[in-house]
Parts: C-alpha cells; sequence; structure tokens
C-alpha cells in the first residue's frame, strides 16, 4: 500500500498474530524489494510458525534465489497471464512466459520448497492460455495455482467462469481486489466454483482500493455458510495491531473492527438493541473480540438517553427525561456528538440542579517551538486557585503537566496525606489517568478549528469530553479541565451516598 | 451514522450534488427525528430537484404527517416484518403490522405520497409473513416494496431467495449493509433475481458498518454490465463533499474515492502503468472525475523514481538513478513516506551537488493558551536573517503568519517593488501558498509524534514536505520553511535556465 512500510519488528509482530489466530499462509514479503525486506521476511521465516511462511517472486530466479536466502517455506510465484501482461509489461511472449514458468517451478521445487504459482491479471487473460500456463505449472511441481484478479476488474460471473476451469487442473487460490467494490462478492463466487484458498489482507489494506479484508471473509464464511476458518476472537485486535503499525485508520464505518460496528445512536435501533442485541446486530460483538456501544447523538431517542442517565446514576422524572432527550437530539442537530459532560450539563439545567464547577480553567499560556516547551495554568478548585507550571514534549503535553501539578498543590494544601480534598473528596485529585487522547486529522488550514476529545479516569470513574477550538493548546486543556470537573462532581455524588445524604435529584 | 450529523445548509448542498449526479431518489432524512431535521427535509423538497424526495417514516401516522408537513413527494415507510421486529420490539402482531401498514399506505397515497414499503429485518423475516406484508402494501396502493437486509446478516444466497419471491409482487428495492461485507454482493445478487433499484449512501457511510456504497453499486454496474445508473464523473466530488459535511474522512484504499484508489508505489506496478495507463488499474482515473498518482517509496522502482526525478527536472545517470532508488527505497524501509523534499536531497548527495539552503529556521517561539496565540521567528533567507512575529488563531497559524512577515521583510530589503529577492530569484516571497496542510489523528497520547505534511506551491512550481515532532508547533512551521527553501532552490534552477547558466548535473 503506497506509504505504508513495516519494520522487521513490525512484521514479526504481525506474523505472530496471525499465526495465533490460525492463518495457514502468511506472505511475508517481497524478498526482491530491499535489503531490510528481506531481513523481515528472514526473521518471520525463522519463528518457528505453525503456519507456511512465503515471499512473493516474480518471474525471475534472482527472486527466487532472494527468497532462499531469506529460508522461507515457499514462494507466490507471480507471472504475466494477460497479454496486456506479457507483451506490454514484460516484453516477452505466451511461449516464452509458460518456459520460464516451468523452469522456475522445477528450480524452486528441487530447492524444497513450497510453491504457488499466480497468473498476473488471469481475470484479463485469454482463458485458454491461462489454463496452459497455469496446467504447466502444476505438471512441473506447483502445489497450487491462483486466480488474480490483480486490477480488481472482474465480477462474480467473469470469477466463476475463470477458476471453475482452473479447479480442473489443481488446487485453486484466490486473489481479489475491490476497485469495483467486488473483492467479497467474488470470493464468494470463486468458492462457489471451487477454490479452497483465500488471500486476503487485514483490515484489506493494499494497492490501490486494496485486497479482500481477512476479518470479512472469516465472518461472511463463518455466518452465512458455518465455515471455519481462523479464530474470530482474535480479529478485532489483530485489526488493531495492524492499524497501529501501518499508521493506516480503520474506517468507522468497516465492518467488524470499525469502532461504529458495533455502536448504536438512531432512536428506534438503541430502543431495539436495549431490549434484544441481535435486533440490530447480524451476529454478537464478542464473537469477534469486542463490545456494544451506545452513542448519544440526533438520532438518540428516550430508551438510550435514559440508559446513558442511568449510567451516571441520574435518576429523571419522565417529563425531565423528554426535555433532555429534546436537548440532545437539539445539539445533534447542530452537527455535535454529545459526550457525557454534555448529557450531564442537560440533566442538571433539566432538574434545575445547580452545580458549582469544582475544577475551572481560569487561565492558560503555552510557549512552543523551542527546546523546552512549557504551559502555565490557573485552576480553581474548589474555592481555592493553585497556579503550576509545567514542560512536556509539546505545549499540550506541558499544559497536562501542568494541571496535574495544579491538582497536586490543592492536595497538599489540604493535608500530606491526600485524604481530603478541598471539594470534600476523598481521592487524590492529581491521580487521574488520561485514558485516551485524540485529535481529529486536520486538513481544512492551519486555521481550522480542531476537535480534542479525551477520556480520563480516576479511580473506577471515567468521564468523555470533547473541546473545540483553533487553537489546539486551549482545546486540549479546556477538554481535560472540563473532564476533572465532571469527575470530581461524580465523585462528590458516590461521597453524599456513602454518608447516606440524598441529593433533590435522587 | 453515530456522531454524524448535518445542518440544514449541508444537507440541502448534498440533495443538489446528488440530483445533479442523477440519482433519482433522495430520502432526506426522517422527518420524526427533530424540528432540524424537519426544516432540513422541508427546505430539499422545495428546491425544485429532478429527484424524488422522501422521508424515512416508520409505521405509526404521526411520522406520515411529520413527513407530509415537510411537503415531501414519497415516504420510505418501514414496518416490521421479522417475528424479532414485530413481537419483541414493537410488541405487535403479524395480523395488526398487516393492518396498519394498509391503512398508512392508504392515508399516504391518498395525500398523494410516493410510497415504498420497507419491511425491515426482512431478510430474516418467515418469507410467507413478508410476501403476506409487502404483498398487502402493494394492494393498498404502494408503489414499491423494498429488501431490507437490515442487520446486514445475510448472504447472496438468502437475498437471492427472498428477493425473488419479492419481485413476483411488484417492484422491489434493495437496502443492504455491510456488516458481513457482503453489501455488494447482496446487491448484485438482488439484481439478478429481478430488483431494479438499490439503495446506497456515498462513500458507504450508515449505521454500524454502513450501508453499501452508491458510487461503488455505480461504477460496479457501468463496468461489468454496463448498466447507466448516475453521471459517473460526478461521483468523486460527491464523496469529497460528503465526506468534508460528515467529517467522516474517506480511507485511503476506499474504492473510487480513496486517495489511493489511483496511486501506484511498488516497483512493477509504477513501470507497468507508465508503459500502459490499463496495466494495473480497472479503468481510467477520469471515469469517475479522478487523476492517477505515482508515490515513492520501499516498493518504489527505477522507472517510478526516474519520472519523479523528471518532473523536477534532475536529470541524472544510470548509476546514480541506481543509488537514489537505493536510497528511497531504505527510507520506505524505516517506515517514512518519501516526499518531493527527500527526494530532491537524496539526488543532491548523490550527484555530490552542494546546495546552500536558501531558507532556514533560526529561531522559533510560540504562545498559545491565552486569547492571541503568537509566534516569532527568525529566518536565515539567503545572507539575511529576519525576525518576525505573527498572531493568529492557534500556534501553528500564528507561526504561518509571521514566517510569511519574515519573508516580506526579505522583499522589502531589497526593493519596495519587489522585482529581485536576495536570493536573486525574481518572486515575491511571501507570495506562497499553502494548498494543504494535514496532521495525521493523533492517538497515542500528548506526547505522540505528530506528523505535518504541507503541500506549497508559489507561482507555477509546488512541493510536498513532511516533518514529525512531539510539538505540533515545531513540526509544522518546520515543514512549511523546508518547503519554502525546496521552493527557492527550484525557483533559482528555474532562473538559471532563462539565463543560459548551465549546473553541473544537467
Amino acid at each position: 500500500m503506497p506509504g505504508v512500510s513495516l519494520t522487521p519488528a513490525d512484521k514479526v509482530d504481525i506474523a505472530r498474530e496471525l499465526d495465533a489466530a490460525g492463518v495457514h499462509v502468511i506472505e511475508a514479503g517481497s524478498a526482491c524489494t530491499s535489503a531490510g525486506e528481506r531481513e523481515a521476511i528472514r526473521r518471520v521465516a525463522r519463528e518457528g510458525l505453525d503456519a507456511t511462511v512465503t515471499s512473493f517472486a516474480r518471474g525471475v530466479q534472482a527472486d527466487v534465489d532472494a527468497a532462499l536466502d531469506c529460508d522461507v517455506d515457499g514462494i507466490n510465484l507471480v507471472v504475466p497471464a494477460s497479454d496486456r501482461h506479457v507483451e506490454t509489461k514484460v516484453g516477452s511472449s505466451r511461449d516464452a512466459v509458460v518456459e520460464t514458468t516451468v523452469e522456475l517451478v522445477e528450480y524452486a521445487t528441487d530447492h524444497g520448497l513450497w510453491v504457488e504459482v499466480l497468473g498476473e491479471d488471469g481475470s484479463r487473460a485469454d482463458l485458454d492460455y491461462l489454463e496452459r500456463l497455469m496446467g504447466a505449472g502444476l505438471d512441473a511441481g506447483a502445489d497450487r495455482v491462483c486466480y488474480c484478479d490483480t486490477v480488481g476488474a472482474a465480477g462474480p460471473e467473469r470469477t466463476a467462469e475463470v477458476v471453475s476451469r482452473l479447479v480442473e487442473l489443481g488446487p485453486t487460490s484466490l486473489h481479489t481486489h475491490d476497485d469495483l467494490g467486488f473483492g467479497l462478492a467474488n470470493v464468494h463466487a470463486g468458492l462457489e466454483a471451487g477454490a479452497d484458498t483465500v488471500h486476503g489482507t487485514v483490515t484489506g489494506v493494499g494497492e490501490r482500493a486494496g485486497n479482500v479484508a481477512l476479518e470479512e471473509v472469516a465472518i461472511a464464511l463463518d455466518r452465512c455458510y458455518d465455515v471455519d476458518t481462523v479464530a474470530l476472537d482474535r480479529l478485532y485486535r489483530l485489526c488493531r495491531r495492524v492499524a497501529d503499525v501501518t499508521g493506516v485508520a480503520i474506517p468507522p464505518n468497516k465492518a467488524v473492527c470499525g469502532a461504529n460496528a458495533f455502536a448504536h445512536e438512531s432512536g428506534i435501533h438503541t430502543d431495539g438493541t436495549l431490549k434484544d442485541g441481535a435486533m440490530y446486530e447480524p451476529y454478537p460483538p464478542e464473537t469477534v473480540g469486542r463490545e456494544r456501544r451506545l452513542v448519544l447523538g440526533k438520532h438518540a431517542g428516550r430508551a438510550g438517553v435514559a440508559a446513558a442517565l442511568a449510567e451516571h446514576e441520574i435518576d429523571v422524572t419522565e417529563t425531565d427525561l423528554r426535555e433532555v432527550v429534546s436537548r440532545v437530539k437539539e445539539l445533534g442537530d447542530r452537527g455535535k456528538r454529545v459526550t457525557d459532560a454534555d448529557l450531564l450539563a442537560m440533566a442538571e439545567d433539566v432538574q434545575g440542579r445547580e452545580r458549582d464547577r469544582n475544577v475551572e480553567l481560569v487561565d492558560l499560556s503555552a510557549t512552543s517551538g523551542g527546546n523546552l516547551p512549557t504551559a502555565s495554568v490557573r485552576l480553581r478548585v474548589g474555592d481555592e486557585e493553585h497556579v503550576a507550571s509545567g514542560t512536556g514534549s509539546g505545549p499540550v503535553d506541558a499544559g497536562l503537566e501542568a494541571v496535574r501539578t495544579a491538582l497536586q498543590q490543592g492536595n497538599g494544601a489540604d493535608g500530606a496525606d491526600g485524604s481530603a480534598g478541598s471539594d470534600g473528596s476523598h481521592v487524590d485529585d492529581a491521580a487521574f489517568e488520561l485514558d485516551s487522547y485524540h485529535v481529529d486529522a486536520i486538513t481544512g488550514g492551519t486555521d481550522a478549528v480542531v476537535t480534542v476529545a479525551v477520556d480520563l479516569s480516576r479511580g473506577d470513574r471515567s468521564v468523555s469530553v470533547s473541546a473545540a477550538d483553533a487553537d489546539i493548546t486551549r482545546a486540549s486543556v479546556v477538554a481535560m479541565v472540563d473532564a476533572l470537573d465532571r469527575l470530581s462532581a461524580l465523585e462528590a455524588n458516590d461521597a453524599d451516598k456513602d454518608a447516606g445524604v440524598t441529593r433533590p435529584s435522587e
């Protein structure tokens, strides 16, 4: 995939995950590419995995030698199959390609390699020639052949036509791309025509529109045909791992692994899901190692909002609930996602509860660009003001440090044992964790409004808050301080309950 | 789609684009959702589009009334079809649902509405009941019915089985989801079974794993079946528009509209594509309103690197080219994308060309967090140093302003007419455009290294540069200044050529 490149260590790590999931063959790379690539393939080959470890090889002996040099179990030998590739690209002839293929298969198998012969651009090849080329490869000792829709140009009918002829010759694999969106449709057609192996990539990365996604092949075969392939409950972590090392973010609406794959916002969907998990899900999220998520927004309905409020232990009357739902929708109408903090603020307002802010950002200043990014904050914590500064790897990191130091001062002022903060809570204010810090990709220019979303936790309480500002430093620190304020309110509520205090709303 | 919400203005804008592309029916929203949603639907309905404008409506009269109130042409009337939805979700019975459906269809058609009846969760419904329910809707006057794989649970066989029964009753639409990756495979199976209309969303946004992507349906039907649907050459701008207003980024490997859909990096792919565009593309990018893109990285080969150097008018010997290719691969091995700046630096080094930096960042300082983000820079431009400051909406924006001001000083020092800069070039140094400023999403924490990529142009020259730093301000300004340095070198080269000067490398 253009722009993606993995280090040897990353490749070994992914190979181990693939092996643990039960993938049968791992193409660890293309040995002819570079010294770094060969080092990576060699390390994967020497991992002692259950999977057959292979290298991609073009139809030249140097590539087979490079693969042998990496100690792989086998090769995916790619030879041109369409006239466009035989003549225009390689400048060869049909006969010469068959001859070379036979020689290379014999050479590779003589050296103990498992061999799969791939007819490049096979979906656009003359079928009689493709049959002759693949047949010659099998006769020369290849273990299997592969139908390649190299440019993702075929539909299911063409795939079935080609594959049904290849399977007469020997075991056949499928290599499909998603340029027309037909990646999985062609896998379906090819398997129905008799193929028994599928080439896929985790999350569907690959050239152009990518290869068919391994996790989709696995879940589709399991759910619709009861066919076992890999360990489904490892799919999600596998996808996350690949996304992390490639830097290619998983789209929110990606099947199996996308953030929204098991998230429900719209009113009827959330309502239905709360009644019966299967109502709006094709299979339980646990199948692929995940959990369900309910999200609030303009499509939210009564059931979803009530469930979210209950999670924060807030009781509301029917009338108040109706009003909160209407405000959630209103915020959603303005194109906003509704966070915990938003929901809690709405509930307070509707219930007429006065809640003083416990933690407030009074002032913020950050310097960056030089060698020592520095930030200072003035926080109001309860009735006191605390000023603190901090340094960090950048202005936001320095801001986080300054906030933490300011909260520590708060603890210190009330007693070195930290047993009681100025806000009456019993927790160490500065002992919070920034569980997640996310900034959406910025593309609008240097003056674009940046949205920062944070998940903060302290003890067993956690809260999600987002803030938007054209100044990334300000958006980040505002979100953190708002989250801390929310956390301390939740903790105060817990403390009241421990002490038997009843608030008007309960 | 959870977290996505459009304003009425956005909806009108997208509806116009859909109409211009020739989409036949536009479901503008769900009138029961909120006041903002109704306002949006009303505005779309009153746009005077060629498309039939509809509202989603649940099987209750209030929803039909809300739709009527929005002046739509028709409704997509959703009624429960599976027992899970009829009994558990709605708490009703099969008979009662049929009765309500008939009443509502009659009510809606009496009020002049076009009606499509959707049997929710139809793919998991008892087929005899689904047939009875849809048949009753058509008998009551509905214009068409719709097969709904609401939870994306069906495979192509089940889709064909259900749709082939519905088409016996009347015109049938398809509504498929991609939870198993079968969204388009099911459209294919459904059309083959006799359906004549497809529900799709632009870029495949939607609940969970999303709906089938409109652009994939359109290109697949055109390429594999010669079926006209919408104006293909408007697909790319349509996708970009939807991505912009929803804030849902298009994945790089998305068919039709992804950044990589027509990008080529690996050596054999680039080599082949330079010989014949169709070598590694299923169809010309112009078909969907796009252009081809060649990218350098660890898979780059000689042909691709030579083409990129030629674009910058750099001649290299065969030996030097081999060395540049090897360095490109080396950088790629370390997981980096190779920008113009990287390539030019490699070529200079290999050719032993000494190139003094024309523009250099000597010092940078930025303050943010408060009301007036400010930055100051000390730049060396040619033999002079310029110190300038600027303000902006955030530290990066202020940094950009400071750089621009510093360059203006450079022009001023050499003459108010700006005819000659201190570096001998004839351009106004400060007249550059930041064509693109992109920061990848940040997820690693506040101390994560941030990669900033900028495209800068001045006159008819443009250059891409990226820089990485844990300090976003620093990474951004370093990338901009590096790009300006590269631009001024390219311009000096142009000026030399105009003056007949020959550099050693040429």
